[in-house]
């Protein structure tokens, strides 16, 4: 498994994004002045270090005026022209209901809406998760067969980058949406990851067949007749342990339930322990998956570093066209998902 | 929260078990010998282990005749009469269905007839958790009003050990399953851990009500309501992180799915990470709450430590009287869950 050095972005701390080196051409990108717990100063602080780091990053700043305002003003003036603003006052908080994220005078949906409009090439939020992929879907429209997009998280592990999905775009754990997750994630280790024949795993409670509640024991089988694209093949359960070490699999495919819970405890852990192994970064920010744009959500409770790691990754996930090129992988795998 | 020191049998590696200082009194602990992937070798290495650790400590073997007498041989002459023999054969693999934990000539069946014949005091087991429950229902019986036996893992935190439960004694997620949880791992948390008035948490994917799939938004309004014994108190939702960090809650509910992954995902974490924080033992083994006896059940994939630390725990909580003393607790507010 292989990390190939990055471009210019990799630089920005966060998650790693081997693949391709991305090519140092300009990208903009939509970032939600009111999303997440610290909002708007932590994507204040997020959006101007990012810039910093990346010099051909350039910005939509959606929010309040005045808060877009603050960025523009901290920047260099050689730099000004690199942020623009859409004014928009509407902020979806963390207790409101997904829906909201249907209002077009929502800081969300007129950052999707940008993107639909080809005003930016990526979103980025750290607002409610919820609202965050209802706007995507209603603004940019699912990929045809996939049910629900997936959040997906990389997450260091000794062996390698492991991607864990979903982990948090629904809730559903019916077999034909985890099915669907595990076309988009053997998709996007091949590559964002790099890894030339990856090994997808159905997260569960033990290795042997059998194990695990009805949804995991129906979707097994369903896996392992499923044509998963390239040299993707399925290892049959994994456990919680198995998405830590790498060991397994490449690819650890649960529900978004599951996965967010396990993805936060083993986030805690490392802070507890004094953070991940030299060298891999936790994970902070996560790319959804199925629909027709690319969008990263960051953790509600991001710092500034986070929301700058995530503007990296949408970055080099434009840059590396990642999510144009995991829709042409799908596009002859999907009718299974039907 | 207090830690206040145990007896003799907290030198010996392992979970800690605060509460009231134990007494170095006589323990009988039937341990299977055939349970767990390094079975009998693993079980065998932990047992001399824990009899070396606790001059007090009486061991039955339940398993092939030879596997005893290797033990036994290697004890040194005179602590001989510390182990005893139930010979029996019948192993239950990993693959096996649960069911076959009914059987009286395995080795599992056997350990916990033993408890349930007074031959002994505790049963530890590395085996197939779904057998070893099935083993203990059919031999101990369940509690009055308790659906299902929860599965109990103390995890190391930051703030004071974290109560999780279920860590897989059924993957059930019904409210009504997990309200009895609830007061189980209540009832734990002011017993074992001495935390005077327990937080008490529901699992999910964000601390927001409404955040969740259907069974946490049924059961978090559910929990609110119930009484839950003691001091204890309903705090409402945590996340994956409040379970590592321990912030929000002393004891965290959940379903035994999610609560086996997350604490395979924080070991894993762990182990990546060179350990949890100095003085905190990562999770070795765990208690089986809702039979008429006390019940240990170590990973398959136990090390002869963690079987150690396995029977230094059961002998802390028969010495402590804990299963009755949470029985007794649960008493008069078991109807809730009828």
């Amino acid at each position: 498994m292989t990390h190939p050095t990055l471009g210019r972005a990799a630089s920005t701390p966060g998650v790693p994004v081997p693949g391709r080196p991305a090519e140092p051409v300009a990208v903009r990108i939509a970032v939600d002045l009111l999303g997440g717990d610290g909002a708007p100063a932590v994507v204040v602080d997020g959006a101007l270090r990012a810039l910093a780091a990346d010099p051909d990053l350039r910005l939509l700043l959606v929010g309040p005026g005045e808060v877009a305002d603050e960025v523009i003003r901290a920047l260099p003036r050689a730099d000004r022209d690199r942020a623009s603003v859409r004014p928009l006052r509407g902020a979806v908080s963390m207790a409101d209901p997904p829906y909201r994220g249907v209002r077009s005078d929502t800081t969300v949906r007129g950052a999707a809406l940008a993107v639909a409009e080809g005003a930016a090439d990526a979103l980025v939020s750290a607002g409610a998760t919820g609202a965050i992929v209802t706007a995507a879907v209603l603004s940019l429209s699912r990929w045809p067969g996939i049910r629900r997009p997936a959040l997906l998280a990389t997450i260091p592990a000794i062996a390698g980058p492991v991607a864990l999905l979903d982990v948090g775009g629904s809730v559903e754990a019916r077999p034909i949406t985890l099915a669907g997750h595990a076309l988009l994630g053997a998709a996007y280790a091949s590559i964002v990851h790099a890894v030339p024949r990856p090994r997808v795993g159905l997260l569960s409670i033990g290795h042997e067949p059998g194990k695990g509640d009805r949804a995991r024991r129906t979707t097994d089988p369903m896996l392992a007749d499923l044509k998963l694209g390239g040299d993707a093949h399925y290892v049959g359960l994994v456990e919680g342990y198995d998405v830590s070490s790498g060991e397994r699999a490449d690819v650890v495919v649960t529900d978004g339930f599951t996965g967010n819970i396990l993805l936060k405890g083993i986030e805690g852990a490392y802070a507890m322990a004094g953070g991940p192994p030299p060298g891999r970064a936790a994970p902070r920010a996560a790319a959804l998956l199925g629909v027709h744009g690319t969008v990263v959500i960051c953790h509600g409770g991001a710092t500034p570093d986070d929301l700058a790691s995530g503007l990296a990754l949408a970055a080099n996930l434009h840059r590396n066209h990642t999510i144009p090129r995991i829709a042409t992988a799908l596009a002859d795998l999907i009718e299974v998902t039907t």
